[in-house]
């Protein structure tokens, strides 16, 4: 039996509040739990149900199917469920390609849109205040892993961006340019805005290059993209002209 | 108070057996109620909790929060739900640009699909038999109404592709062709497979043109995109070459 302590603790961190106190998250799944396992992410504890997941011979506790559904946070509890150490965000590259977050709060988006920085090489996620928290248990699940390969920073969104408004800071709208037609660079910040109401007043101001994903439907009607499939076809635009020919 | 009857029939069509009995799915919120209702998809009856709806000026019924929660299939129950009638698909056509889904298992995934397809302009949607069902009602929530914009079949999809094996059918596979450095058609079906396993053998076979969406990250580890964003980065590439210049 899981001591009352452990249990109390690790159901604790699906609250942001104590995962900031104990600078601890969780990871449940194989492949999650593996691929953070194989990062520079630090384990704090691992706990699995099925004792073939011993092989990953790692400081664990074998625990009851039951234990691990009274830590899990997903209503298909898994075998394998990984305490894992939060780190440090490392300084900014502003030379490279940026993706800027303005208040998304949904945890499937923001997962989705990690594992894009990842498969398109963005190596620095910067996500407003009230972006949803990266450690967040829903996002974890949805990075599948690439969580340890994105450096995500919080900060004041405003601030970053007066202090880099020297270099490209794109935007996607209504009534921007073609992207199809765009010439874009190698590197810049491009912002995303929240699912509802798009990049609000305060930081659209910043955008110095209206960007828009032309529409193909007949009707008016279709009003919007997803906010993680539109982040897809703008990475893959300013990728593809860099793509060995 | 809403009679039990109406309820039990409501609450039944969260499972398919039920809808296709009655040949009725819901609908919540008020974004996808409205679209609907703006649409050739017929009312069977509304359902809402809050007055200001029956400005809609539809067939409704104005019920208590706590009765629209008991027919409600989401966690946090909106004020308007709305009995929908399933349409009969019409004849797919084979001349312009069509999706095929090999086993696609997640509702959001079809969801997102759906609206993807709405917005590049692809009419006709095939899924396989085994692919989640397009009134599942997290499908219909995912869609935010572009379900009545997108004609979907359910077929075997071995036989569709067989019977349409003289026009150009693509898929997607990590040793395809730079999809960023081919010409793509105006026209043709665009397999995409399933979650976990990618397009099955059976399915892999009938395609004739094979695709690849470059990586841009640094290591290995990156080891897939979700089936969505990847639809997203596709039909983007499909379209681009098509729009005015």
């Amino acid at each position: 039996m899981l001591p009352k302590s452990q249990i109390k603790l690790i159901t604790s961190l699906t609250q942001k509040k104590y995962r900031n106190e104990h600078r601890l998250f969780i990871a449940e799944g194989l492949k999650t739990v593996t691929e953070l396992l194989d990062s520079h992410i630090q384990l704090h504890h691992l706990y699995i149900s099925n004792p073939k997941h011993s092989l990953l011979n790692k400081n664990h506790t074998l625990i009851s199917a039951k234990d691990l559904k009274r830590i899990s946070a997903l209503k298909t509890p898994p075998d394998i469920l990984g305490v894992f150490k939060m780190t440090e965000p490392k300084t900014i590259n502003t030379k490279g390609l940026i993706v800027a977050l303005d208040d998304i709060r949904d945890p499937g988006n923001l997962g989705t849109i990690i594992r894009l920085c990842d498969w398109f090489g963005v190596k620095d996620l910067v996500c407003s205040r009230n972006t949803v928290d990266c450690y967040n248990a829903k996002v974890v699940q949805a990075t599948m892993g690439s969580l340890s390969r994105v450096n995500i920073s919080y900060l004041d969104l405003e601030n970053f961006l007066e202090e880099n408004k020297n270099i490209p800071i794109f935007g996607t709208f209504m009534n921007g340019e073609n992207i199809y037609q765009k010439a874009l660079p190698e590197s810049g910040i491009i912002v995303m805005g929240n699912e509802a109401n798009g990049i609000q007043d305060s930081i659209s101001k910043f955008t110095n290059s209206r960007l828009a994903i032309p529409r193909f439907g007949d009707l008016k009607a279709t009003e919007s993209l997803n906010v993680a499939t539109a982040t897809a076809i703008i990475l893959s635009e300013f990728r593809r002209s860099f793509t060995e020919m």
